[in-house]
């Protein structure tokens, strides 16, 4: 299993973990372009990557279905589902996690930084088209993924699994991938076949698909109905405790410079991403160099569509000294953002959609 | 047309403006109810009430349709569109302005505090059944509405009009309404037909509705494009400039206590609103007696559906003294609200959904 460890991963990731792997790229590779590099992903596994064949690999599609099905890679591939792309974000719940340990300690949850995101263009056919071939029964409401892998953090161990709304797994959006930028998926990301639901946490993109089942309740297994559901600060974990994550929040990161780096006095540019899970578009991003004070609107890159993040950047002016940089995000609904990380502290530390701030030193 | 002024409406609201008639509820009366009593449900008017007569009232469906339509109320009503209800949520995107003025003046924009907004059982037909018997051009893209009234608020002078994505339009929920609360639409709420967007700024429920024109493009008039759109701080109003609004986002405000208001040392029970416009729910509100460092939980009312808020309330104990008093609400996505409305003050002071804040007084 060592040879799985970071396959096909730039050296200089960021590991959280070695096994599972669990890595992200440097906050400057990240914005160093629009579609993320394949070998900078970010990965987050909760056991190891399990071996499958793509030969003899098969998707069941069963519970609420008026004709269950068993679907070889051949079969799903061979025209009778219309392939597609769509170039989408995913995004990892515990992204920026590392802002609320800041905060205050999260034991035993990865310190993740701004890379448990990136943008690709992924490849496969549309769950919708699999379902409607299936025959969705009137009682269904929600479509749930499960896993070939086994993980050892759930209690009890048990297979990933997770579901979205009917409503969401049958939108044009969600795709069955087998690819990522042109090429096919690798193990650790999933081959043969993931869920990509874009916009949601990536949880709900479940790798190495094994089944999907439809049904009248949100899948109840530990990684859907215990982990990933944003608690009050006061909560303890439990099976239904707080509030099931779906949809990724408006958030966005800087990237360039580094939190705590050194830059020269005068102008400096600063880089980052912006990301809302609803489709909702980002609308603009501003930037401040005296921890909110002002602010000045940074350039997009290019639209890629409402799934994909939007990268920024902005040249703003720092007189010697040590300045706290902030950026916000608005969204296409005229939304923003909870200002500090101190107001979304929770237990678990999803969902840190804050502002994003970092100390830059500006030499003389 | 003096007699219209204030019609129906209890004598205790907080008249903005007397002609057009422009006025809210006092937040207690708001309070009271999870269904908003019809006479103190707010108003907000951009031009005179029109006097229109329910007998010779015809509605145009028209632009990029198969079938151009002319309906009177009666063709309307007589069966061929089904006739529904909801329970929905209006609220002006200037709701609340009142806190953003006390961060800064915003010159010609009325302090509406936070009662313009209202919950009632809408009845009508849905708009979805009127567009396919119009017949939906592939080239349309969005939804207009044009209203009898002329605003002189306007430049030029002109009728009031604005227009919603084709999506929403031919969603379950939007309706072309003639009921609230089992009552006939009264003159100042639109009668005999208004456009009801549930869960987007009420300016795009356009009242005394006389023309529906699907179009490639969003409305460019000026309550489209140039007015109801958030401007950066440093951003004049024009034509296109600033974030068309759309869905209301997610907010929340304290109507019991008043703020400044006196209340006694000890338990006091605290009660307000929380409203997400996305159809996403509230799934959490949490109040604050002490500005934000310690939170509970509020109970909510009934849930009434996606598009209805839900009261709530709380019980905090407040030793002798003045107290910031703090909500926050959660919504089902969890997502929350930006802290302070110094941070989402806009030149026209729209869309203020940061946390409530209040001060009070607790006496010995």
């Amino acid at each position: 299993m060592t040879a799985r460890r970071g396959e096909g991963k730039r050296a200089d990731m960021l590991v959280h973990e070695a096994e599972p792997f669990n890595a992200e790229p440097r906050p400057g590779t990240l914005a160093s372009s629009p579609v993320t590099p394949l070998d900078a992903f970010y990965v987050r596994g909760h056991g190891a990557v399990p071996e499958l064949d793509a030969a003899t690999w098969r998707l069941r599609v069963g519970g609420l279905t008026s004709r269950p099905l068993v679907l070889s890679l051949t079969e799903l591939r061979d025209g009778r589902f219309a392939e597609c792309e769509e170039v989408a974000t995913l995004q990892c719940a515990g992204n920026r996690r590392a802002d609320l340990i800041a905060v205050r300690e999260i034991p035993g949850e990865a310190p993740w930084g701004p890379g448990a995101t990136g943008t690709t263009r992924w490849r496969g056919v549309r769950l919708a088209d699999v379902l409607a071939a299936a025959g969705v029964k009137p009682a269904a409401r929600h479509v749930a993924f499960v896993g070939a892998d086994r993980s050892q953090e759930a209690a009890p161990p048990q297979q990933f699994g997770a579901s979205v709304p009917l409503a969401k797994a049958q939108a044009p959006e969600v795709l069955l991938a087998y690819e990522m930028d042109g090429q096919a998926l690798r193990p650790v990301h999933g081959a043969p076949v993931r869920a990509l639901v874009p916009g949601y946490i990536g949880a709900r993109s479940v790798k190495w698909l094994e089944r999907i089942e439809l049904r009248s309740e949100p899948w109840d297994g530990y990684f859907q109905n215990t982990a990933y559901r944003l608690l009050a600060a006061d909560e303890e974990p439990g099976p239904g405790i707080g509030i099931a994550l779906g949809e990724v929040g408006l958030n966005t990161a800087i990237l360039v410079p580094l939190d705590d780096g050194r830059v020269p006095a005068g102008p400096i540019d600063v880089r980052g991403y912006a990301f809302a899970g609803g489709g909702r578009g980002i609308a603009r991003v501003e930037v401040s160099g005296d921890g909110g004070a002002t602010w000045v609107r940074a350039d997009l890159s290019d639209d890629q569509g409402p799934w994909a993040w939007r990268l920024w950047d902005a040249r703003i002016r720092l007189a010697a000294g040590t300045h706290e940089v902030v950026a916000r995000a608005w969204d296409g609904a005229a939304n923003s953002q909870p200002e500090r990380p101190e107001s979304v502290w929770n237990p678990k530390g999803y969902a840190n959609w804050a502002w994003a701030r970092i100390h830059v030193h500006a030499g003389a």
